[in-house]
């Protein structure tokens, strides 16, 4: 029995997320048929988590135990050949038996896109959110710094989450502007349903003068969903890396 | 009779290029239809030049004659609700009623986008040239200044196109890098069918030490379309402006 783990990237404006689901085409559900295709073998995938409908991966991390001969590090050429040219395969190892993308993941890394113009830009659409009032960067990045640390997320999850502990470690928010595009990376022990989406609907809500920074350790403190910010929108998120030991 | 200019972005990725053909979609064709719902008129849109299937662009521009009496500086407005979400008009105005989208053209910047790694990107996939092997870039930008001035262009011309006059001047070329990306610009008086495509192409060979940079000079001289290099794919392709007096 073997244990093979691949790092995934894909483009998700065709698929409705990564989690299979019947009659719909999502990225599970393409890598499954691919895998096969190749080994005849029903395999369960492990994601390293879900990503929502519109969300991209460049580090999405999946394993699978098989019975298969093929070693583990041909796996990423043989099953390029099979996918479908939006999910690529950057690279398959052999794994530790007990490797598990979940549960084993130690940390990831998240990059949010926004597209800061007063016009909308068809080519970034399926990339990026677009904010078409002015954001003052100064005051976002030190309103991110607010987050950084160990505190309880809850009123940056999603509700209808059934996740019971709810307390992460941020270790590092960084914003970089590029042209009339901001990029900003969040690097933490894990993250709860949308918390990204919601840290940056709260930032841009401070960025645009709509908030004060210091309402983030209020809105942290208060544990209340409806105190935080919106939900930016999915397409402007990239699930970067997963890191284990 | 009003003349209406307008500057159009696109993602080209779903359009059979730019003119319009019977039962294809494409950008004119798109155009034309939210322009009829609008005035109820069937207008005849004169693009700055054809973009083939596949090239994108950010500041195409468009003129056409019309007697509705909506004013020119309202139809961006007007015409992005009833438009595609992968065209956006960036600005209309009222132009001189001699001005012609083509024949008053007096330059144009065009961009071509290489990604320049091992493993090919599915998010990029529709928006740049995947080269798998490295480029010299200080090659390539010394093999650049050969294009530059005035010169017979036949050899960097596809093929099929009924033009005379293959004579065209290059203002500038310049390239940087950006992570992995390879951002090549063109500025030039006008450009022949598919000339940057193959400039590019050929550039890429001299960045792969497949030739010479005083190729360059030869294959100008040659006038023959065989001597050059390959011709680089349509998707890494954006025209970025279009110059008038």
């Amino acid at each position: 029995m073997r244990n093979v783990k691949l790092i995934v990237e894909y483009d998700s404006t065709r698929f409705y997320g990564w989690q299979k689901q019947p009659n719909l085409i999502t990225v599970q559900g393409e890598l499954e048929k691919a895998i096969f295709k190749l080994i005849k073998e029903k395999v369960k995938l492990i994601g390293s988590g879900r990503t929502d409908k519109g969300v991209h991966a460049r580090g999405q991390v999946v394993n699978f135990h098989t019975n298969a001969t093929i070693h583990p590090s041909r796996y990423s050429f043989a099953l390029n050949t099979k996918l479908p040219d939006d999910i690529f395969i950057r690279k398959s190892e052999e794994a530790d038996v007990k490797f598990h993308s979940r549960y084993s993941a130690t940390g990831k890394e998240y990059k949010y896109v926004i597209y800061n113009n007063e016009l909308r830009s068809p080519i970034l659409r399926n990339y990026s959110y677009h904010v078409e009032y002015g954001l003052d960067l100064q005051k976002m990045r030190r309103a991110s710094e607010k987050f950084l640390g160990t505190h309880d997320f809850s009123a940056f999850m999603s509700t209808g989450s059934s996740i019971r502990d709810t307390v992460r470690t941020i270790h590092d928010i960084n914003i970089i502007e590029k042209d009339k595009l901001i990029e900003i990376s969040f690097l933490g022990n894990g993250f709860l349903y949308n918390m990204v989406r919601i840290m940056v609907g709260t930032l841009v809500e401070i960025g645009s003068n709509r908030r004060d920074i210091e309402d983030i350790p209020l809105i942290i403190k208060s544990k209340n969903r409806k105190k935080a910010g919106h939900t930016a929108p999915a397409q402007g998120l990239y699930l970067e890396r997963v890191f284990y030991d």
